[in-house]
């Protein structure tokens, strides 16, 4: 028994980053569908088709760009940039039906977003927001693993930060991480998840130490803001300890760092894990920008190994796995009472107006 | 869901090649029977026994010879070239069961056939014929690759040949060979499938320039013969653009290759792909004749490369397997038909006079 | 298929040899149960625990010891040496029910042993005696490899010795070894199960010729005690040509070696293979043991490379099944019997007196 988290279809989803897709042709799979993603000449917009050929299947990443057509690599079945087929090998007439799927995509803040589900529910203005991460004001550092692990695994992982103790102590962990009790606040209906844990005297960790110069203990704030399902800001703040914010909101004397992950199914047991860090300070210095970039790699490699690991433990056990969940698990266990409602939802018939 | 083509039993298939059976114990799986292969002492007869000893399953072909028997690796058992065992450890008497099943053989055209089906119906006289492959005037390169893909794959594959242009342009490939449509024959009753293409007026491509010195633009045949399931010959035919046969049938004036393969299923989803180049020029030219097989290697290589990519897709779609058949198609789709007229066949009870 | 032999449960089995059992954590895998291995600081005890943390499922194997505690590396969950949890992140209270299992554990004859099955049938007295493992008067080597095998195809191996001949030639076999019939003797009450083999005039192998010195013909004694399902003893005795015990019973002419094996089915279709050679001569002679560590190391992974083919060719076969057993076989069909009822006897529900 694989462990899976059922998907929730009618939802968007981080295809790419917005720098992967270019004039050469990326395969992904998302929900279990393959896509090719390219940008096209004419105008510069990401296009996402499906990856499989209407003659033989043949994976249309696998194969060239002539201009803003695909032509696939095996009998040159071509296809323009709505997935129509617009030629074919060894006569004129095309047939009716060829054509593969086209996606709607979106661009924004760094990420390529598709809508795999129901096309007609496709609304650009519910992609969920992560300004900081392509903004001014902000410098950002990037990257993406994937993981052989159900997707809800890494929802879990990222849900309940007192792992960070024990998977990534010396790294980003400390003992008041796992010490500190957290707030959960559940939105049902948006489908967000808000987990806090503020930290008033800590200890501050070779992540923040070295990047912002800090010495000594810190005022930590988590502030996770979850929006199920693909994306999940967690809104870090570190100062002096004992130094709040100002009476007027602003906050001038401590460090904010966004950390912004895009969890996308890629098939059972498969999850693409995109990561960033934005930050507000030391904007221009590439070494921070290279430490930050480094050292949060060697977390998200910590966490791949550790969900690869507990994906096999899954599998292999011989006996239903039983979990035992207490407070900090709280936010971890709504996320996926909104993940099954979701899924629920996207397996339903539509009433549509039109 | 691996795609899998049924297996027609009641054929002869190519286990090898004549030069690989020797004195060695050589392992071949056909249709999914694990065979042993190996050439007699006595007379210099191939055999095929069953790879897997009666006693407790194991592998003979990790076995040795002594003399024409086979000893088995493990515990002994020790098996003559009929497959009857004649000696076991620590005991006189030989049980009467004790043999492994001997599948018929007949040595023809550099290919060692067997027959796994019924030994009754095995008549030596239907082998189908490749004489080129091993007669005087041709001169000829050979090799094999195990694909990890359903023989039907390949099948497919050898019948479309519009997918030179794509898959191999810059080889063998030409925009000629896709644009150019074919024509289709097939003779039901006899399996055998015939599609021809004739370029009057075609770009010369690498493999046919560098191997008969042929500049400028040529008329350049493929006439393809299969005879379903295994034997797949390609008639080619190459002189400068314009250049015809005599009137009399003769054609001193065009170089003529034979390419052959033999489709042998192994298992399910998986193939041997046997693969020949017979040429009746520069017959004694070492440098032609590795130019040839290098550079066929390099093009049958691509194509297992794309097979098995083809096979893993077949395998992780989400939805059933829908294709789209065009002109190009029409060989491959008979093909098809036959393949399975003659594996429901060869499930048939079968009516015999003896 | 892959070839399965019955698990049976209530029944104690080797999990490490005592000297893998220490201060940090040593993962193994007993009847398809996930154990994590470790030494007290308290009192030196070896500890077996079950190898997934009750909060979410993570090995307690990849996390570490504080003090006699195991800190789970993912949340810090906590558990004592009972396996009772101790500690929880982010609150005080731990609840009741948290708590891994603990499994019955005995040191004995070099061996760590464990019962997987119901707890209140673990009688320590029943644990069966290998004491040469680890008493003055004997030398022992020792070392354990992982099989991709079933369980079952080693208690066959172990149990037929004229694959010595075979598989081992230029080893530990000779031809006198198959052409030697055997005597059996099996205690089904018991469990176990004697196969004798005394050769009166035989070869002298690679192993002993060179371990004792010995030149010229012996005589060879194998005499097999296999309590099954897990400890396979294996008496040897050496002596030149026609040289019998005294009749006194002593026998100071002759070389003794036993070797021991540990048949532990991990999972279906793995096992590990733990072995011994226990030596009465050149006790204090290292390159005697380098010697018979290097050629017994090397006997054993030919039987690992035999069991992993013999695994893949069993689940690859296309029909089933079929074997033809002789004379050869009595004890190991008497073993798998007395296995299939071990088996059988361990899924029983069980009548206790309390």
């Amino acid at each position: 028994m694989p462990h899976t988290t059922a998907f929730a279809r009618n939802q968007w989803y981080v295809a790419a980053y917005t720098y992967e897709v270019g004039r050469g042709l990326l395969g992904r799979t998302v929900l279990g569908e393959p896509l090719v993603l390219y940008r096209t000449e004419e105008d510069g917009a990401a296009v996402a088709l499906s990856d499989r050929c209407v003659h033989r299947y043949f994976p249309l990443s696998e194969s060239r760009l002539d201009g803003d057509r695909i032509v696939c690599g095996y009998h040159g079945f071509t296809y323009d940039r709505t997935g129509t087929c617009v030629r074919v090998p060894g006569q004129k007439r095309i047939p009716r039906t060829a054509r593969v799927a086209s996606y709607p995509v979106v661009e924004q803040d760094l990420f390529v977003w598709v809508w795999i589900g129901d096309p007609a529910l496709a609304d650009p203005g519910s992609v969920p927001r992560a300004p900081h991460m392509d903004s001014p004001g902000w410098t950002t550092v990037s990257g993406m693993e994937p993981v052989d692990a159900d997707y809800g695994l890494l929802v879990d992982n990222l849900l309940d930060l007192s792992h960070e103790t024990y998977l990534h102590g010396g790294y980003i962990g400390t003992p008041e991480v796992a010490e500190t009790p957290i707030t959960t606040e559940v939105d049902e209906g948006a489908g967000v998840v808000r987990v806090s844990r503020h930290m008033d005297d800590a200890e501050c960790p070779p992540f923040y130490a070295r990047s912002t110069g800090v010495r000594g203990r810190i005022t930590r704030w988590q502030d996770i803001e979850y929006h199920a399902p693909c994306l999940y800001l967690l809104h870090s703040r570190v100062a002096p300890a004992g130094v709040p914010p100002e009476a007027d909101g602003s906050d001038p004397n401590a460090f904010h760092t966004e950390i912004t992950y895009a969890i996308t199914p890629s098939g059972e047991g498969a999850v693409y894990d995109f990561w960033a860090v934005s930050r507000d300070f030391a904007r221009s210095d590439d070494e921070v920008s290279s430490f930050m970039r480094d050292l949060n790699h060697t977390v998200v490699m910590q966490d791949v190994d550790a969900l690869n690991l507990l994906q096999r433990a899954l599998a292999t056990g011989r006996t239903g796995h039983q979990e035992l969940s207490i407070n900090i698990d709280t936010g971890g266990l709504a996320a996926r009472r909104i993940l099954a409602r979701l899924a629920e939802e996207g397996d339903k018939p539509v009433e549509r107006a039109r």
